[in-house]
């Protein structure tokens, strides 16, 4: 027997009461009983978001709704500023693109955050900017980004500010509302602890008004559409209705435990998950700009850092992510996301401890629990 | 207690087994377990699908994937033949509009089929007409569409014959590589037994050369990024996890069956039907062109259509669908679709005559279940 722990920036683990809740039989979604679930779920996801917006659902992964947010805003041939620091900064460039948006990159070191200047500066050359694309806690690089002052900068401007909270939504302090963000891209297996196939959008009002100029193709992922459905309660296409009956049970766990407890849990682990890699003489790929939903540490240069990964899996059943395009083998990330808990991060400390200690690294036993302890106590 | 039942032409039921098995731990996708899984779904879909060709999985409603079979093959101002002959027909020409593509109409009465030549004249007369878009079965009349015959006219001619099969498949006999269909679009909910959130696209070699042409924006749909994943094993975004563990086992149940048995199974449960609505001595909605995915009935004049829905739910716990658009209220639909067998048709038929005579409409007890078992008995 080896138990398996699943510690990536998603998908992440499913607590049981929610996969069994999703294992009930199939209700129709024209219902009355679905008709209830979808309201509750439509109040738990503005408690979520932290926003009084509607926040519109859609059965994608979290891609989708980020190209949502690009064909229901713009128009062919704006002009649109991209904060590329990651892969999925980069990912939003790349749909622009594909769009025929004109895309005005800032480039971003990848472990570093982008510096709301850089983006006053872009948008003040550049006043026919339609919208700012970036990223609350880009996956790729474990690197949260200062969304409340770039939010006051865009505010400022005629363009809107869409920031992708795929994998920090639920992990880390957002509002929306309050940091004047018109677009929030989400989705369903990150900090929401459910399985992938759900992705969700709140806009603010400047949000809407994009949306009723917009001129590019949309249909499935039409904004309008959406938001119809809110009102009347009937999804315009058939909903991916287990997930929904998930969320519903996923969104209540979070109402009780709070979304500021939430924050400060995630806020402990990732502390704990820091100390420990100090511990452990090891680098923070980010060290000023730290994400808590995800850690991303530097392979030392003596590791083989694919093996590190693929050993503490196989040999540990302990699932970490690897770094992606050009950070393959180079980094790993730990993420203490959704449902994790204490003794989610002394596991897989103790894995990592020792499958480093395995592979040739000079390594103090123990050393990594003892600093997450000295934490995790508080 | 009151068990429900749900015979609607999607979402259909999901048998336990499978049900279960997507209520495991979610694994993460970039894994050698989940690769394996993969890639017995594709060869399972490809069974399904009884072609050749890859089968690309997306995580949406069939809707999406509708798109996808508009955004991927065309390009802005070209013209596509559409057959609207009920909801879903519809929907394709909505999509074709949403993108600047010109739909060139073939008006069908609802509840009747497209006339094959009624197609060969109008290719005829617009030799640059780029797609065909039609539907196998149309859940929203019942009908079932002649595809093979279209199929033959089609394959003439430079178009590419798009066939909506989301109902109709793994419940009716469908060979597209055999009928010259260029591409099939399906989905989760209906015969494949699993809840929605999934859809799927197989794309002849026409079909890829069309791909290869296309000006359309896409990103999220796009077939290339999906047929590269199914080479490599990895899906370009995150996948629907819980959903594709859940396809793996109904496809294997669908396989252990055989298909042409599952086909024999829906047609044998659809004449019970039919046999039982004559018998009740109520019309058909479409006598000619039945399909076995799902019945259409008139609504008797001296009733109420939606109550008679309403009625059989809240007394019987017997969830059917009611008519869509003009037709609401005027058909009642019974799905005998997916994960349905001998006495689902029973106990729906036995609830449809009890809540006919409580509703007023003379009916002699037990005469719809004797027609049904002079059939089922065979």
């Amino acid at each position: 027997m080896q138990k398996r722990y699943l510690l990536t920036p998603g998908p992440t683990s499913v607590p049981s009461e929610v996969l069994l809740t999703m294992s009930q039989p199939i209700i129709h979604h024209r219902t009355k009983e679905y008709r209830k679930i979808f309201a509750k779920v439509n109040e738990g996801l503005k408690y979520l978001f932290q926003t009084a917006s509607d926040v519109l659902i859609f059965s994608s992964s979290g891609t989708g709704a980020m190209e949502g947010a690009v064909s229901n805003l713009l128009s062919p041939n704006d002009r649109a500023l991209v904060v590329k620091g990651g892969k999925f900064g980069e990912r939003f460039a790349e749909i622009c693109t594909a769009y025929g948006v004109e895309v005005i990159p800032v480039d971003v070191v990848w472990g570093e955050a982008v510096e709301p200047k850089e983006i006053e500066s872009k948008l003040a050359e550049n006043p026919d900017i339609k919208a700012v694309f970036t990223t609350l806690c880009e996956t790729s690089t474990g690197v949260v980004n200062d969304i409340e002052s770039i939010g006051n900068i865009v505010a400022k401007h005629s363009a809107a500010l869409v920031v992708d909270a795929i994998s920090g939504l639920g992990a880390m302090e957002y509002k929306p509302d309050l940091w004047h963000v018109d677009v929030t891209v989400g989705c369903s297996q990150k900090g929401l602890m459910l399985p992938p196939g759900l992705s969700f959008i709140s806009l603010s009002e400047k949000g809407w008004k994009l949306v009723a100029e917009s001129q590019l193709p949309k249909y499935y992922f039409s904004f309008l559409k959406a938001r119809k459905g809110i009102g009347s309660l009937e999804s315009p296409f058939t909903p991916a209705i287990s997930l929904i009956i998930g969320l519903n049970e996923a969104l209540q766990m979070i109402r009780e435990e709070g979304i500021e407890s939430v924050w400060r849990r995630h806020s402990r682990l990732a502390a704990a998950v820091r100390a420990a890699v100090r511990a452990l003489r090891l680098e923070l790929f980010a060290p000023r700009t730290a994400a808590d939903a995800v850690t991303a540490v530097k392979v030392p240069s003596e590791i083989d850092g694919v093996l590190l990964v693929k050993k503490m899996s196989e040999k540990y059943g302990m699932t970490i992510a690897g770094g992606q395009d050009h950070l393959k083998g180079k980094i790993f990330r730990i993420a203490t996301l959704g449902y994790a808990d204490t003794f989610d991060v002394i596991s897989v400390l103790a894995a990592l401890t020792m499958t480093l200690s395995e592979l040739g690294y000079e390594v103090e036993l123990g050393a990594a629990v003892r600093a997450a302890e000295e934490i995790l106590m508080k």
